[in-house]
């Protein structure tokens, strides 16, 4: 159990610290995990004070959400465990005054019994105090009643509606309406890819295979409703989106907002994935999705997954998720957009010139291929200093390269500078632009020339090589692709007078010999060098990689 | 490799779709990897241009960063890997006008090579471009020369720095001055806490033993310059601040920002401690911390991790972090506060009261210690069906429960509402307030009494579990303590007429067949119930932890 905490003890109370460190409108109460914002020294004008909180472990719930607008207090219980009723009472008497205040209760056996009790201590000394159960979790739907759901993410919609309600001034009564309806106007369901790990425990509170996911999970690290195999996100968002439509009753053409909540160990790329799959789903059902927010919301320590929130809107509403709030976590205005594609620049094209020569063209269909065989081996040899992209990089190679044979046109010249465009194009990393002003070089050397003797092309292969030390630097020594090409380019030039497939094949063999001697080579160039002498002791990757397309040269 | 992803090969492109869905200021090139901000029709209206990006996977870089005040374009490769060349040349041509563009480039080969050769292809069109490069991974400064060193998260303090310079109608002069001033002014250092999976790869890049950690890495997921023990995070927090602030010359009293970056998988909770701790760090090195963000602001897919950033500031660099942006992913002011701890109320004592009766002490005493004792069988018995927090909530109440014994004052009375006064605070989840409650009660029907013979302790037994019952719901036959406690409270008041000592150790007896016996019970309360039929086989938790207490009251 790995996790950036000091005292393991601590971590709610260093928590909550670290956000006042970062919120000059909280405030942390002496003797209890409670964040309150500033609220007005003269209790008779506060408004109805809005109290959330429950376990930890869910950041930025509920702590992020104390802010005008929004929360007047968070009380922050150990990791998933209920904060103690003294707690949610030392809340209430810090931010309610005679309008009193309304607890948002998840619903969960300890949150309802603690915030339930601390309530009535509260009405005891005087304070009107009402409480609103948020029981948002359709998963459970076949599973039990519908008062007696969990409460999850919705809850942060909770937060912001009855929140803009109280700042408003309303009374009691309508900011405990507004709450209810809220909470019965929101559904919510998750998915999660692997577990968290509870401190309190050690360990994962399930074990799930490499393509197993859990489906219809709350946010304590406990197994789902079911289990089943990995999909596609689109596929995910479709099941989850249509069991909350169903669930609540959300007609076409009817406003909804939507939350994309991470649940604390997915990264933002995902979350833009399922984003997008999401406001798809909802346009092509007709749903009117006027409002979206995507992130952090509510979490499950480092659980991986996400869960998705559908509100149904009414005017009122929509203008209280509109509404201002100094909340650190409630961020940006939820605004959602067509997606706009505009046109960019297109590449030059080579229709009018004549088909190229046939040899020239069986020489790259063969470069094409052994480039694209070569991707498991070669994404291996990356993953030892590199990141492993390599592979990747040879096989979407290979598949311009052979598109280029398919319809090549013009002289060699005009042929290399067709497969430098594409190796620019396709080829991300280093291996493009290096290949690409390679390319570009030897087809600079060879312009206007049509039929190439291998003493001309010797010749164009050595010019190729200070084209990329040109533009990168590297010498040979450096453990780079140039440790390979220099003596490749040295046994072409000395088998010349045999012919292609013999200048070639030495090449062939000569890198590869190179490409051997890169294993002792500590690396200077790149990303490798970052390593040091933890790269020594296997070939460089890019080294070997000149092998497969020498080789296939070779015949 | 589990990801919420759709087609691998089209992520990328969904990624900046979904961005785009809810950014209405973004649009997205047809045939480009690129992302732009709204630039003016006329080009001769246009500001600087900038544009960044990279490899894919550090979202939310570099799309996040688009909008006015920040970047004019971002362009995003596949994952880990550099955006083409020709990729970088379309976003040059779509937002750049005659006052012409800057390239903001983390110092990758790649992306040097292919932002480098699209600046050439772009002057060759006529349009001015200069190039910054972003440097600042301190952590390779014993590695590799300072300009050799990786880009970063502090490129997005310099995306900030430059866009509000180029926004305020500066010249690309004055804007590569201010870029060039903040690279040079900005130093970042991470830890990692595990690898993450780079899809070309479909593995980690290197792995972590249990108590392992990784100082020093890029954001590519290739492994350290070096691997530790795990450490508390305030140390972490040391050694990198150390580092940075050595590193960048920082005297005492020097105006910095703090970025707190999530490297993807790093859950909020652990942020908000690393950034306390960072926070504190500062101001016991009287380094002055006017501005400070914490978040994911450039990710590494989904490792677990943190990189901590220093930027130096001058007045300008200040108001340019303060300018207003439009970019989605620049989230609040970056306020910083001194932490506002205030006075909650404190609960009543009895120190006025006489001690209280020994034989009462001793019998609190031996239970507080079987509870602490009982913390490792509970939490594992807890982690079948529960969140395994059971054993520490018991570890709580038995330290609680012996420091009442120890000043234990009052009748009975006074100290079994002092136990369930302690309980409530210190005991989260149900069993605190089900207890507290239940202690309550017994304590309301001994009131006033001190000599207490065990036939009245056997009502008062019976009335703590009518009043569990009234809080909760909960009856028997719902797989809770209660299974256990029902038939304890009949065992005892059978025996009474034994003595306590009898009649505790049949209750005790009684309450682990009845434990037991839940084994066969479908959960219907608390989180339990949600797992239905898949919590079955094993005894609930609750029932057993019962036995461990009464044991203790039998001697």
């Amino acid at each position: 159990m790995k996790k950036l905490l000091d005292r393991p003890q601590d971590t709610v109370r260093d928590m909550l610290l670290g956000l006042a460190g970062l919120n000059p409108g909280l405030r942390v109460l002496a003797d209890e995990d409670v964040a309150i914002a500033a609220v007005p020294d003269r209790p008779e004008d506060r408004p109805v004070a809005l109290i959330s909180g429950g376990g930890s472990g869910h950041e930025p719930a509920h702590a992020g959400y104390v802010g005008a607008g929004m929360l007047s207090a968070a009380v922050a219980g150990p990791v998933f465990t209920s904060p103690s009723a003294d707690a949610v009472l030392a809340a209430i008497r810090a931010v309610a005054g005679p309008r009193g205040a309304l607890l948002i209760v998840k619903n969960y056996t300890g949150d309802r019994l603690n915030f339930g009790l601390a309530a009535e201590l509260a009405r005891a000394e005087g304070i009107p105090v009402e409480l609103v159960l948020v029981a948002d979790d359709v998963s459970l739907r076949n599973t039990v009643g519908r008062s007696d759901r969990r409460g999850v993410a919705g809850t942060v919609f909770v937060h912001k509606i009855a929140g803009a309600t109280a700042a408003s001034g309303a009374s009691l009564d309508e900011v405990v309406a507004a709450a209810r309806a809220t909470a019965d106007a929101v559904g919510t369901m998750a998915v999660g890819l692997g577990p968290c790990i509870v401190p309190a425990a050690g360990k994962p509170g399930f074990e799930l295979g490499e393509d197993e996911i859990e489906l219809g999970l709350g946010i304590h690290g406990e197994r789902g409703v079911s289990r089943g195999p990995m999909q596609p996100a689109a596929e995910l968002v479709a099941t989850i989106l249509s069991t909350i439509v169903e669930d609540l009753g959300i007609k076409a053409d009817e406003r909804v907002a939507l939350l994309v909540n991470g649940l604390g160990g997915t990264p933002p790329m995902e979350l833009a994935v399922v984003a997008g799959d999401a406001l798809d789903w909802l346009r092509e059902h007709s749903i009117d999705v006027v409002r979206a927010w995507s992130g952090n919301y509510m979490t499950a320590l480092e659980m991986p997954g996400v869960s998705l929130t559908l509100c149904r809107l009414d005017d009122a509403r929509l203008a209280a998720l509109d509404a201002a709030t100094e909340a650190g976590a409630w961020v940006g205005p939820g605004a959602v957009a067509e997606v706009q594609v505009i046109p960019a620049p297109h590449a030059e094209t080579h229709d009018d010139l004549p088909e190229a020569d046939p040899a020239l063209v069986a020489a790259l269909s063969r470069v094409g291929a052994a480039c694209r065989a070569a991707e498991g081996e070669l994404a291996e040899a990356d993953s030892v200093s590199g990141d492993g992209d390599l592979g990747a990089s040879y096989a979407r190679a290979g598949e311009a390269i052979e598109d280029v044979a398919r319809g090549a046109r013009g002289g060699p010249d005009v042929v290399l500078q067709s497969v430098a465009s594409v190796l620019r194009r396709v080829v991300g990393g280093s291996s493009g632009p290096f290949y690409a002003v390679a390319l570009a070089r030897a087809a600079r050397t060879l312009q206007g020339e049509t039929a190439i003797a291998p003493e001309t092309a010797a010749k164009a292969f050595q010019e190729a090589l200070q084209a990329i030390t040109d533009l990168g630097g590297a010498k040979p020594g450096d453990r780079t692709m140039l440790d390979a090409l220099h003596p490749a380019a040295e046994a072409f030039a000395a088998n010349a007078s045999k012919g292609y497939a013999a200048a070639w094949a030495a090449a062939a063999a000569a890198a590869a010999r190179g490409a051997q001697d890169t294993t002792s080579m500590r690396p200077k160039r790149g990303r490798a060098a970052y390593l040091g002498e933890r790269a020594l002791g296997a070939p460089d990757a890019g080294a070997l990689g000149t092998v497969v397309w020498l080789r296939a040269l070779a015949g």
